[in-house]
């Protein structure tokens, strides 16, 4: 079930041409929480007070896995009560609740046979070897039962369970600011002939990037005195920045040809 | 209660001569609380789990206060259950489980005279103006119970609760940054005179100052190849930045005057 309460104003109607694919839920959640590396796990204490603690987890699969010590609070509640759920938040919006979110609900275990837990665990937190071995420390996995997405104002959803385990992260996340920078620094130009081409604002000059993902972009552009969001599709999805500027490069050869088509077409 | 296990080796071991005055847990997790917007509130859902929600939050005194939508899962646990924790914690340090934080436990109330927590929000974040009135969105109040807080490996208490009630943020927290930046950035020479002349550490010479709190100032001091720490204590607390510069510079004189003073009256 998605939610679209509390979306702006109509200036924030999209440009957008069609119906653009887009990551899903599944998709933008999982992409969400491969990016981080701590969160908040809530357990249930001995009054049956859900306690958030920090910590660092990792995936495996499509599961969180954590490296606790038996001396901590969570720890001490999920061995009285398995029921738990871990919060993983993006940063860095100036509008702290433009911040993504997700939340994932599910029973904790100790794990007797940690082999791939460890080896996920220890690939993201290399400064958990000092300790990973001290008698006190185990690894536990949060067996995710259900799964609430918040992608910012508006766009909330609980996912469907397959939908979050079949999701993969997203392989140009980890390239999209990257990617933005640069097409914002040094390819105006480009971003203008794409809004003119792809979207609804045909007259715009004043077209910024704000994101990026394997299926398509993202753009900010500027329309009678305000800005409005719009998304325009890759023909196939992309997998690496090389893939991205090659696509983009085309993509601007097509805009041009549309452009000029539709000049030497008018009276 | 407190606890020190993981403290990591003997490496560690202070250089710091005598006990002197530093912040409480009390001060400490008051002052990191304050110094934050967001966090994770925890509630318990229909199925009794505890389930992590980023919210943006403000203390209102000693509680922290929320503006929260009925459409909102948090809310809805809240309607059928008050119990629930706020985890807030710092960032930025390069190993995640350095950064401090805190989990206050509590119940939590909507609020019917709402102006003390409408006043203390709104001064913390002003982009909630823009939904403040919506008729779905009221304030809430987690009236806190108990307090858990982890200054990072080893250092963890759960805290008297009129400790925590009764502390006040530390004046000098907005300032440290900037403070401890110019120190390192312009003032080797006056570190190196501090740790020789106040700490165990007499002959060194490679300091940089880690901390400064109303109560004194914390240095990473190289000695004997690796590096440990070090507190010394100002004479009296101290309140602005000015303060900080005169009771630095107060210091390097006592600092100068007593290497001087051994200097000579040694054969």
């Amino acid at each position: 079930m998605s939610s679209n309460a509390h979306g702006r104003t109509s200036e924030e109607t999209p440009l957008t041409i069609g119906e653009p694919k887009a990551p899903t839920h599944g998709e933008r959640a999982r992409t969400l929480v491969g990016a981080e590396t701590t969160g908040t796990l809530a357990t249930l204490n001995n009054d049956g007070f859900p306690h958030g603690s920090y910590v660092t987890f990792a995936l495996d699969g499509s599961d969180p896995v954590f490296l606790v010590s038996k001396l901590a609070a969570h720890t001490q509640n999920l061995e009285n009560d398995a029921r738990a759920s871990l919060l993983v938040h993006e940063v860095g919006a100036t509008d702290p609740l433009s911040n993504g979110r997700v939340t994932l609900l599910g029973k904790c275990e100790r794990l007797t046979d940690d082999a791939s837990a460890r080896e996920a665990f220890l690939a993201v937190h290399k400064q958990a070897e000092y300790y990973v071995d001290f008698s006190d420390f185990s690894f536990w996995r949060l067996a995710v039962q259900s799964v609430r997405y918040i992608g910012g104002y508006g766009r909330m959803s609980w996912l469907d369970l397959d939908g979050w385990r079949s999701a993969q992260c997203d392989p140009i996340a980890v390239h999209a600011t990257g990617i933005i920078q640069h097409m914002n620094d040094d390819h105006a130009d480009a971003m203008v002939c794409y809004a003119r081409a792809f979207t609804r604002a045909i007259e715009t000059d004043d077209v910024v990037m704000t994101g990026i993902d394997r299926y398509g972009f993202e753009l900010s552009v500027a329309v009678n005195g305000g800005r409005r969001p719009a998304r325009i599709a890759f023909e196939e999805p992309i997998a690496t920045p090389t893939d991205a500027r090659k696509t983009l490069v085309s993509l601007l050869g097509s805009a041009r040809a549309q452009l000029e088509a539709k000049r030497t077409s008018s009276p």
